[in-house]
């Protein structure tokens, strides 16, 4: 009996361990599976709409989302107070002339403003194409993937917009299962496409800028159905972008006392930012800027809360650069001189509007030369708009601003000489011009 | 007997340790003076003109200095190997006819070429003045001294030049006795001293830059003495500078061609560097780069070696960035796109001189448009000079050089747009013109 001791103990022991590894196989089980990471508090639908929803997983996140609803603050040259850029520089009218942009063209406000300021713009008819909503609301990612996107584009405004309450939100550039980053809107994934690109093979840094890109570009829209297309095949410099319409004989509008055929640039922010600026180049996204990171507690998360960088510097700015008030002030030095330059472009382009219009009425006017002068006003406007629509007064690229303003100047005042000499003169200054 | 021991060897303590005192006290007093902390092997004279003298002190300074004699070598927009700027770009040579520099104008080499490569240069004859002589000899302190800057200036550089055996070399900036960077150029310290400052007052961190502008900075000769003159007094950006000249109607020479009274711009390195550069309001000086910290052994000194950063980036960029491969290429796509800037300015110039040239002799021309499109040229033209003078192909200050540029190509097509309008045309463009 002495012997049999030990092998009771060593069997309790066994016996007690098995229970233990059971129990601890049975908890892991238990568990529920985890989401690469994220463990979230409810189930999202893949495309929910509604940022309400995502929230009880992301209150903070949400929390700062909620706030561009109300952020309503100007900067030197920015912000998102809807101040009229109409009656802040009425050269815009002129230059506009014959478009909608010439009756209402207001600062936009932040992304929870979207879905009211798109219904209240005055821009907007009975015409308008649901196109219009591509970039204003989070029920798009559903309605794309239901409708497909030429459906949506060539369903009126007015009819698209019984199914949209939703501004942007959560679903705009979110997957709902993983949270990655993903490009949502069509336009993007098709020209992204065209330049032989796959936006699945980039990385987050990378997403955290081409998301972004979902909106803030230039876009058109091709054909009856106002299919909202990038016109990006050539490439994403304004030069590209200039060629790109000018093979496809693409215009706007034609304006009305120029004559010329003219293209409108919307907010081109992705294409100045990444054309070799040097935030871009090294390796800063735009969600650095405009999502820095915040605090809450001890949790880290990205600020939703989109905006200029200028109205919240430090954790802007302060996450690279050790003297913030430096670099502010540099911001501002960098504006003043691209709206300097901007100032004196806007000058040549009236300019050339009013010299073509004059020569145009004069009796025995040069067409052939008339053509070339309404051409190079086309050039000049669309190059500065590329830098005017641009949201950052020239600071998302300053070199590359003030390059593309030089050009335009430059181009408005060929345009007004070409008219000029349409309108002929003795003395032989036709064959002088070069 | 026995208690005097103790005596004795306190008595021998004593006395050890009074010999050891007073053989310190003689040994200080041997030791030569300290100088501020150096202590020279050899005294120099103030004002030394031969650098090798100060060269037995400071052997890696010089040391240093005597390789500017030898690095020619070219960057993608300058360097130190004297090609013709004329060969580079023929349109040099219509912008600048008239004048000396359309005869030759050739890169620049390094410090201790002065005195040759001033002798050598075609645009100097037997009416030369003395001045031409300022920025290149470190005889000049002395001469200074001795002459007055005025005697200096009326003397004929053929007579000057017999009194003058050395380039440019450590008196030009250097005290002898402290070793400390002084203003050693008379209109320096007036042009200062115009703005109501003195550089006895600076820091040595502020002095890193402003030795430089001994000779790196725009110049003229005031009257018929020659007398050496920087043009500050209403400030130091090139609108403040044209406003200068304007006010005193001075004049380099006239082009014969547009008939314009022109102005030629010399290097103005300090002017576009301090006109609130990034570099420059960050607190970095002209030697932080162009004369980095260099080691011999344990012994740190600043290179003499003073050339472009781009041809040893790594101690001129690398003290700061922490990514020299990337910033080096940032230079390189901002002078790309400075220098594709500038390309357009000098076509627009070279087509207001042409288009001035016709009109003029056009029967019935209006004088007066014609001496605006004169005023526009020249003005366009200093503006352009002012940049393409400056040695660094805008880097010095990008956003400004961008700056100025578009407004030389504005004025310089406006000029054209004068010309032709003074020629007259039917139609009733005249009035049309702004």
């Amino acid at each position: 009996m002495k012997r049999s001791a030990p092998i009771v103990v060593s069997t309790v022991i066994i016996l007690v361990l098995g229970i233990a590894l059971i129990a601890t196989l049975l908890f892991i089980n238990n568990q529920p599976a985890p989401t690469r990471g994220i463990t979230p508090l409810v189930q999202i639908a893949q495309m929910e709409a509604d940022s309400h929803r995502w929230a009880v997983n992301y209150p903070n996140q949400y929390a700062s989302l909620v706030q561009t609803a109300e952020n309503a603050q100007r900067t030197a040259y920015g912000g998102s107070l809807p101040y009229s850029k109409l009656e802040n520089d009425p050269r815009l009218v002129t230059l506009f002339a014959g478009y909608g942009f010439s009756i209402e063209y207001n600062e936009d406000r932040g992304h929870l403003n979207s879905l009211t300021d798109v219904r209240e713009i005055k821009r907007v008819n009975e015409k308008t194409a649901g196109t219009c909503y591509s970039c204003k609301s989070s029920n798009n990612p559903g309605l794309w993937a239901e409708m497909g996107m030429a459906e949506y584009d060539r369903t009126l405004f007015s009819e698209l917009g019984k199914h949209i309450d939703q501004p942007i939100g959560c679903a705009n550039c979110h997957d709902a299962e993983t949270m990655a980053l993903i490009v949502t809107n069509p336009a993007l994934e098709e020209a992204l496409e065209a330049q032989g690109k796959d936006w699945r093979t980039f990385t987050r840094q990378e997403m955290r800028t081409v998301v972004c890109a979902n909106c803030h570009v230039e876009y058109y829209f091709a054909g009856e159905g106002a299919y909202l297309t990038f016109p990006w095949k050539k490439g994403t410099r304004v030069e590209d972008i200039s060629s790109y319409y000018a093979e496809l004989e693409f215009k706007d509008w034609v304006h009305p006392d120029s004559g010329a055929a003219m293209i409108k640039m919307q907010h081109p922010e992705y294409e100045l930012f990444t054309a070799g600026s040097t935030h871009y180049n090294a390796g800063v996204a735009c969600a650095d800027c405009h999502m820095p990171y915040t605090r809450d507690g001890a949790a880290k998360y990205s600020s939703h809360n989109v905006r200029s960088p200028l109205l919240d510097p430090e954790p802007a700015c302060g996450a690279c650069h050790t003297d913030v008030k430096y670099v502010v002030e540099r911001v501002g030095i960098i504006q003043d001189q691209v709206w300097e330059t901007m100032d004196a472009t806007e000058e040549a382009l009236v300019a050339a509007i009013e010299t073509i219009k004059t020569s145009a009425e004069a009796p025995g006017v040069d067409q052939t030369l008339l053509e070339e002068a309404r051409s190079l006003h086309r050039e000049a406007q669309l190059r500065w708009d590329f830098i005017a629509a641009e949201n950052s007064m020239g600071f998302h690229n300053p070199e590359e601003a003030l390059r593309i303003l030089a050009s335009a100047t430059d181009l408005a005042r060929q345009a007004q000489l070409k008219a000029f000499q349409a309108a002929g003169s003795p003395g032989g200054q036709q064959a002088a011009l070069p």
